[in-house]
């Protein structure tokens, strides 16, 4: 009885989980697939982004862009006219360095989830704390560009792991780098054996139609009745 | 007087710039130049210590190396034999995205501080937290890579105003990306007007003599006499 008790407790004083807990009954009652997109600063989450939305035919797709500041990404997407709303940190949330359950429960209430089929939240670009802050998504995707270097999943495994797919950006510049495609893949199975995960080039669009493809996959998959 | 008395309070209550000017004090005495060098990840921190601290003749230079975990960039510095203190977050302070005064207070006893005259601090990688603790640095260096976009010092702005040298790294690729590094120092200016910079390549060595250099002067200017 006591541990049941003390078991209880735990769970409602997680209030990031809690709050998670209501945008995703918000995103359910509203049949809209969410992606928290994720990676270090730089490495593409945006223009990969640019590469998507405009041709998954069939699927409507918004965008919540979370910076510290300012909204240089959502006017690129905003031209590519998605719906795209701005999240920034440092409006109210002490400038932090990603974004939490809560700060997307304040923007959820301007957000047309009516429209939508999928909703993106591009989080800020860093590699520790958005792998910590459920925000009540489907699924989190990570990108990784072959420029960060091999190491990365052994020195950030947190956000490694916390992702359901890792997209392997900007391999058109593989020829020019000592980058070592497999010793990263192997350094990556380390820390999250097995993951999904795509090369990408967000500037040739290799590999954009897999994480298209993929998209649309998780968007039908979560529409469809339980 | 009431007024005053706010503002002593005030300043007591900051715990990590009090921390941080005790670590002053220890590097003051010690006569340890200290900088603390910060960059998103992947931007080349660790390849461009490599480069410059075996050149430093006359000059004896140490890293404290944080990281959330594991030691991979301490042990590359250390094989160039300069003495490497690892000091991880996930260790006793919650994972942390950054190094405060506090962190590196608790490592203080472990460096060798009587045989340096250059203390490099390499911070976590992460363009937000960083910027926002000072740890009795008496400079801060940040790297951003060409590769990560023009539009860092606007998104970021908090860490570009914060240092006192931009390293831009990786213009061996610039060939290879439509990076446009005027576009870049405009950005820049926006934010942090005329602050130092310079572009380097780890990979190459362009650039790295004068980035060796500053680091000379630093250290001799910091070591005259008051």
């Amino acid at each position: 009885m006591h541990r049941t008790k003390v078991k209880v407790v735990e769970d409602a004083l997680d209030a990031n989980n809690t709050i998670a807990r209501a945008n995703r009954d918000d995103f359910d009652r509203a049949e809209v697939t969410v992606v928290n997109l994720m990676s270090a600063p730089g490495a593409g989450k945006t223009s990969l982004l640019e590469r998507v939305v405009g041709g998954l035919d069939g699927v409507r797709v918004g965008v919540l862009e979370g910076d510290v500041q300012g909204s240089l990404d959502a006017d690129r997407l905003a031209s590519l006219h998605v719906p795209v709303t701005q999240l920034n940190t440092d409006a109210g949330f002490g400038g932090e360095c990603h974004l939490d359950a809560n700060m997307v429960r304040s923007a959820v209430p301007d957000l047309p989830l009516r429209d939508l089929d999928l909703l993106v939240i591009e989080n800020v670009g860093n590699l520790v704390c958005p792998a910590e802050f459920k925000v009540g998504e489907d699924a989190r995707v990570m990108v990784s560009s072959v420029t960060e270097g091999e190491d990365k999943p052994l020195k950030y495994p947190l956000m490694f792991r916390a992702c359901e797919l890792v997209l392997v950006n900007k391999i058109d510049l593989l020829p020019h780098l000592e980058f070592d495609l497999d010793k990263f893949l192997g350094n990556l199975d380390a820390v999250h054996p097995g993951v999904a995960r795509m090369p990408v080039s967000a500037r040739t669009g290799e590999g954009v139609a897999e994480w298209r493809d993929w998209l649309r996959r998780l968007a039908s998959r979560a529409g469809a009745p339980a």
